[in-house]
């Protein structure tokens, strides 16, 4: 398990390294300790260059006792201490023109006296264009795919399609991006196996997001792009708020909250009954973008 | 039925009416229907000289065979006929000395052959400051007192204190607001006695709220004020999104989205991890106005 702690830490330290290399601003580390055991230390980067709200969390907080209720799927975690740890990111460029994105790695475990533990990963990563790009969702996907493909032919399109699944916004009958990896459970073969694809799709966030982001930094934009940006994240609050297990969980637990609420968008508009002008650039993105699309294969 | 109906056209006519004299704008109205039955009559103005986003909602949705899970409290309303009707609006001003302000008035009846209709009221309306002035406050609340005090001694105090627990965020342990009305499941005496008390909230809502608008209409402000107030209003998308009953049955129901989230803020904010000056009129908000009070003995 202290392997996974190192591992975190490790890939939150380059993230926020890399992150700060082309912002050219640093990021604000809190350390917070939570009442119930554990901690966690919440970077954050606001009105950068480049960023106008970054967070990159790590969190790993313990307890005993887990309640009946804790997980449906696994019953026999009652009365189990146990450990969550993970890194989690959300990052709101200022340009509309570079995607927001989102990327998460995390382990579970739990243990009893005189039985197996009980354990698994979660993560994965997802992208969020306001403009969008078939090149840029191609090299996305493309990248996505290298990290999984070592572990497993099917295992790309499963977590792919797990994550078209799961960021949906069932009211509006929307994705709330153009996908990218999710997994959860994984507990299959043995740990090393399971310990290696998470780390391998923590790796591969960087080389995923970066070039996108490198490509789009300069474009010009204006107000209108900057409005329908700030509109369009109104449907990221409405995700993490209404949806999102991790949001919930960390809300229920009693998590702290300027942590878990860091993914929120700096600004988000919410304007009556707003539609794109049919065809425009903004119409496609709903249009075209935010629909199940075999982006690798286009 | 057709009574209350009549009476909450009237009340959204009312209160469009009277909105629109002081704001100088019209209120756009759209009629729609739902695929399930009924439908409904949303008045927004939004960009106003007042009012940033100002919607007032009509809805009478109908629907037949209620699912056995519609409501834990009534067993008996399964294989029902149902009408679910009601006005409910939330002004957002763009000044932030004047509060945000939310009202409701709903009326819910279930119907089988051969039994008696099962039916309710319910709503109340309540008051959030971004800057709290004590005499707004303790005229909120005695207008809402007097809507009440006709109908039974301890009604006033009983919704009051219904209203504090209800429009609370856990997460945060902070009120949303200053509180106002709030009341569910009204049947009892008899019908009469119940839509009287209804109509009576109703009809005392613009008498609650229109002095207070008035009154710091004109007060001048910048941009650390806007900025707060943006700030708090994410406040009111969280509660909104997380907790609000309305919302989210409006959201399970399949309703019609631009008129749910026409109480989302035009535009909220996020900042990590901010916090008002010690003593400042910001701090003042949650350290004095935002904690439960009996405002009219003050």
């Amino acid at each position: 398990m202290k392997d996974v702690e190192n591992y975190l830490i490790q890939l939150q330290k380059n993230i926020c390294d890399a992150l700060t290399k082309i912002d050219g601003t640093a990021f604000r580390a809190d350390n917070w300790t939570h009442a119930k055991g554990g901690g966690g230390k919440s970077c954050v980067l606001q009105n950068g260059h480049v960023f106008e709200k970054a967070g990159v969390n790590f969190s790993h907080v313990t307890g005993d006792n887990l309640p009946a209720t804790a997980s449906a799927q696994h019953p026999d975690l009652a009365g189990r201490t146990f450990d969550a740890m993970g890194v989690s990111l959300v990052l709101h460029p200022h340009n509309p023109y570079i995607p927001t994105t989102h990327c998460n790695i995390r382990f579970f475990m739990a243990t009893k006296e005189n039985a197996d533990p009980i354990w698994w990963f979660g993560g994965g990563f997802d992208l969020t264009p306001y403009y969008g790009f078939e090149d840029d969702c191609v090299h996305w996907h493309q990248t996505a795919k290298k990290a999984c493909d070592p572990f497993g032919k099917d295992i790309y399109s499963h977590y792919k399609k797990n994550c078209d699944e799961y960021f949906y916004l069932k009211h509006r009958n929307e994705m709330r991006g153009i996908g990218g990896l999710f997994f959860d459970d994984l507990n299959e073969k043995n740990f090393d196996h399971c310990f290696d694809l998470a780390k391998s799709i923590g790796d591969h966030f960087l080389p995923s997001y970066i070039p996108i982001l490198e490509k789009r930094k300069e474009t010009p934009y204006g107000e209108k792009e900057k409005a329908f940006q700030c509109y369009r994240r109104g449907r990221y609050v409405e995700f993490n708020l209404i949806y999102d297990r991790g949001t919930l969980f960390g809300l229920q637990f009693g998590g702290r909250i300027e942590s878990i609420f860091v993914s929120l968008p700096p600004q988000a508009n919410w304007i009556y009954n707003w539609h794109p002008e049919p065809n425009s650039q903004e119409a496609l993105l709903t249009d075209y973008f935010l629909k199940p699309k075999e982006w690798i294969t286009l």
